[in-house]
């Protein structure tokens, strides 16, 4: 019979903070939702005497994990910590001594999820994760309870807010990323060092998780191909918008005969699709389902509420299985096996902005190149540039696939008529 | 030890078809799920002669519905036959006789959802009904998990998808009511009926059900104030879009310290609502929540296999509990005693249209009623029209509340200068 739930937190910064206030603030409702109360019993800190932005009873706070891990009032562990080793270590040791873990660490989770569930499943614990991916948008246990009796074939993701805004604010106000990204740091949307948020890394931890969720096929990390927006330019963003797209920081994950792809990158969308109206720091996860088609769960992809609403919504579900005994019953093993697509399985439509010399033939040998590769072309603007004898060229393909587009873009790069490929990029839709 | 799990369906029409094909054709993909086989038992139809759309085993059918609601083989009893009568008395018989329930239908769970969750809890079975509300997309499961943890403060909802699809067609392509409502139904869209969907009543009853789970207060169908989109006009979508607004109807539940309102009916969004873009038969529901802020979850609200997709879901969460003897334990009674907000704490903006005499003093003498009763004007047309003596005034007020905007409406209603109030909606923001 449980009378009571005691949890401990690794962690007191922004999420950390958060969740303690929702534990406290929202004490009825959580009593009443679970069956019974929810108490904070211990949270491990760097420095118990350091000022807080919460209100703390001081007894809470401990400098030794021991506290929180071999405590054994606790049933609960909360880890918003933050970082991969110690984080790894730590929700091995609760586990291993039967306490429940719910996690917001994406990291830890996208390079050891597999592993960390597996420990979980041995030790008959929970092991929650929906704050890792999205901030505040339900989308695991969507996925997992919601479109459980689909069959997945495609997953497209906002999934990094901070990338969203800088891209939003470029857009809207046509300023350059550079000074977007000062202010965003200002306002503390970006890190000091940006690098995991602009070049795509975070993104793809998240495209990592929900893949294989979404595909039931273990994906590593390493099975997604990224690239960020530090390159984009104002040009990008106005040819985009001429021939009606909008340019985000896509999370994209297709399945097709059983073989998938997962990528991160600069990604144009038709005006139409509904993640091109997604914007600022929001997020928000497109599924398309064989069955249910087109469905998006949109909203907060960080911040300190949003965050812990979807930790204390997983101990909402921990608490239940406590009362009914069912814990560590949740997790399902992938169902297949991981088969990656090869470039020619990989289909696609290209956006390419190039400077090419002015000069009679150069245009002509460049459309060639795709003609001679079987790629018809939808859009083309040729238009002159400042620089002397240079003219800019650009294209979006009609559909083809990345083995045909790779050929071309290594032609290109070589051609003796283009001076430089300014910025490549693929393009959803058809 | 559950070894299989059998399936009785009661109705085989478009939903009843979408879920044996669904049951049939994703079957390794569901067993892996749910950790054994399921099967369908019997199916209760009006004709067993009747020929199919769907490929199924003719010793499934039966005219007889103790054979699905008796049946000792049957576990599961799922209701797509729609109706409220017959339905309810159906599935009380199947809870009674200790078989879980899954339901698609709106009318039945908002009429007596209260009284079969009863019946279900004190049989110890399972009564999930995710199809019930916006077809395909997992909003109830995203209340009651994903945001279990928040207090949620006001919920809008595009839920009706046949009333969307006509206000879609008529804006975009400035054809009137009469004549989209035709295509409407020839495409199947609307019914040869359309009255539940077009005077707002369908969305009304998925109001009911959502703000129930959302607030944790049980809303009974009457609390919902209902007006339907059957007089809107060309000239009140062109006002919109001139404004900076879109016309939707629109679900709306909102609580303000522990009082509700709840109302469908036409409504201005700003452009940039996030419901603003869900266009054609779509669905979407927007939530907000003290804790996690703004979050969009968008979908088909219809249709056979977005709606199956719910039902088969729900029927994975049934055998998942079955499989762990936890059925019957996820219902929670509502938290909150019911208490609806008065006229004068329902906030709001509000648009009108007016015919009024072109004569002296008829502008002003209507603009004074307005700043009598202390309700300013962010926007304000005057138009002559084709009508002699009669131009068209067309206003959005600034925020006030529905006592004083009645007060207003009452006075332009009797006034001398006002030929005809032609439209009043409420307008959303600020």
């Amino acid at each position: 019979m449980v009378t009571h739930v005691s949890v401990g937190l690794l962690g007191l910064g922004t999420v950390g903070s958060g969740v303690v206030r929702m534990i406290e603030g929202n004490r009825e409702e959580l009593q009443h939702r679970v069956g019974c109360p929810v108490f904070i019993e211990k949270i491990l800190v760097q420095n118990v005497e350091k000022e807080r932005l919460v209100s703390i009873n001081n007894e809470w706070l401990t400098q030794h994990p021991e506290d929180v891990l071999q405590n054994p009032n606790i049933h609960v562990v909360i880890e918003v910590m933050g970082g991969i080793e110690l984080a790894r270590e730590y929700i091995t040791l609760a586990l291993q001594n039967k306490k429940h873990v719910i996690t917001a660490n994406k990291d830890l989770m996208a390079l050891h999820g597999a592993e960390l569930l597996q420990i979980a499943h041995e030790n008959e614990c929970d092991l929650f994760y929906e704050a890792s991916v999205a901030g505040g948008i339900p989308i695991i246990r969507s996925l997992v309870d919601g479109l459980a009796s689909d069959r997945i074939t495609k997953m497209m993701g906002i999934v990094n807010g901070t990338t969203n805004y800088i891209l939003t604010k470029m857009d809207k106000q046509q300023r350059n990323y550079e000074e977007v990204l000062k202010e965003a740091q200002a306002l503390g949307y970006a890190e000091a060092d940006p690098t995991s948020d602009v070049e795509g890394i975070d993104a793809a931890r998240k495209m990592a998780i929900l893949s294989t969720l979404g595909f039931s096929m273990h994906i590593h990390l390493d099975d997604v191909k990224v690239s960020g927006i530090s390159k984009v330019t104002q040009e990008d963003l106005e040819y985009a918008r001429q021939f009606g797209y909008t340019l985000k920081l896509i999370g994209n994950a297709k399945k097709d005969n059983g073989k998938v792809e997962i990528s991160v990158e600069p990604t144009l969308l038709p005006d139409s699709h509904p993640l091109a109206s997604v914007h600022n720091e929001y997020n928000a996860v497109y599924v398309y389902g064989e069955s249910v088609g087109e469905t998006m769960f949109f909203g907060p992809g960080a911040g300190q509420l949003p965050t812990a609403t979807s930790v204390v919504s997983d101990l909402v579900a921990v608490v239940k299985n406590m009362r009914l005994g069912v814990n560590g019953k949740s997790v399902i093993a992938p169902q297949f096996d991981k088969q990656l697509k090869e470039p020619n399985e990989i289909a696609g439509k290209f956006f390419y902005r190039l400077y090419i010399k002015d000069e009679a033939g150069a245009f002509s040998a460049i459309t060639s190149l795709f003609a001679l590769h079987d790629i018809s072309l939808e859009k083309l603007i040729q238009s002159p540039v400042d620089h002397k004898g240079v003219a800019e060229v650009v294209i979006v393909t009609h559909g083809t696939n990345k083995h045909q587009d790779n050929k071309v873009y290594n032609l290109l790069r070589d051609s003796e008529v283009v001076q430089e490929i300014k910025s490549h990029y693929r393009v959803e839709g058809a």
